[in-house]
């Protein structure tokens, strides 16, 4: 096996080279595809990705490097709370948009991929989890979202704005939504989220399933 | 052609035959196969549905049925217009997790036919937004969604509410998913969505895609 010099720009490469052909054949492509496409040699594909799954992994990674660097900025900034949640939610999303608006049936393939191999994009949904607590827990010392838990604030905020982080959504919602919408649902957010009873439920709940 | 005595009440029993079928192969049923299975004549099943598209539409009309009754009952009571959104949601959410838990991979199988036929299940998401509409207008007349047109609360709340109304989403995190959790967006709702830019998307605005 050959030794690699710089491994992790190497797959970093290698993660862009098989997504040119991923976009080329409009498939996932594997160890081998690439093999045979870049005329890199066995021996060094299995040295940069040991596991089939590795090779996607590694696409993955390169899908979510911008989305990451733009989490890390905005909760690295002095913004106020809701300032940014706003950012936190609507750049990634502009940028997803951007990325759907150029080529839809690419947009959708990768959806397809991910949804296919869930597991591995498991991690990066995981990590936006830690990022929105951080903003939730500034809020709360801000004074907002009050009579909830940190985890109670995170599930309903991961559910209200679905819609702007689900790449699904994006496949067949697009053109319903914008960022001036998005403004709205945060202000919601910070105007209204709150653990007491308001009454909504009425006094007598339905029962659950 | 046989002249058919209730055309209607034959066509419910029916699109049941149907889907009796669809459940016991798990995959979906033409007009061929619902003649050869229940015996029923070609020539019957032709007056029935005159295109292929009118069974599967007759279906979803079954499908369908207790949401359209549960809303129906909601608008024409006489809560007020936050337990109205409310029980307008959540005993549609109710039924349709009852109906995923009772046979889940039946109903991705129904998602999957309704995503192939959108066309078919168009008709009930515009007659959902009638109803909501209704209930958004009796809101605003006691006071909330200040500065909202009809329309624009009409598409925020879909997307808040997303969640508890995308069978795709139930797919995806049914165990998530609560009466709980829909009240306090609801709350959160009437607590806090409000036309009025209160501060989220900062005074430069992002760039929209």
């Amino acid at each position: 096996m050959n030794s690699i010099a710089d491994p992790e720009a190497e797959k970093k490469r290698a993660a862009h080279q098989a997504m040119a052909l991923v976009e080329r054949r409009g498939a996932n492509v594997t160890k081998a595809d690439l093999a045979a496409d870049t005329g890199m040699s066995r021996a060094k594909v299995d040295a940069l990705f040991p596991e089939e799954d590795d090779l996607f992994a590694a696409v993955v990674d390169e899908w979510y490097a911008p989305d990451i660097a733009i989490m890390e900025e905005v909760c690295g900034s002095d913004l106020p709370a809701n300032r940014k949640m706003y950012e936190f939610f609507a750049r990634r999303f502009v940028k997803e948009k951007a990325r759907y608006d150029a080529d839809p049936a690419l947009y959708a393939l990768y959806c397809e991929l991910g949804t296919g191999q869930f597991h591995i994009v498991q991690g990066y949904i995981e990590l936006a989890d830690h990022y929105l607590t951080e903003i939730i827990a500034e809020a709360q010392a801000e004074g907002y979202f009050p009579e909830l838990t940190i985890n109670q604030a995170l599930s309903l905020i991961n559910q209200i704005t679905q819609c702007y982080t689900s790449p699904q959504v994006m496949l067949m919602f697009a053109s319903k939504l914008n960022t001036e919408k998005l403004a709205i649902i945060v202000d919601t957010l910070f105007a209204g989220l709150a653990g007491a009873d308001r009454g909504a439920a009425g006094t007598v709940k339905l029962r659950s399933a």
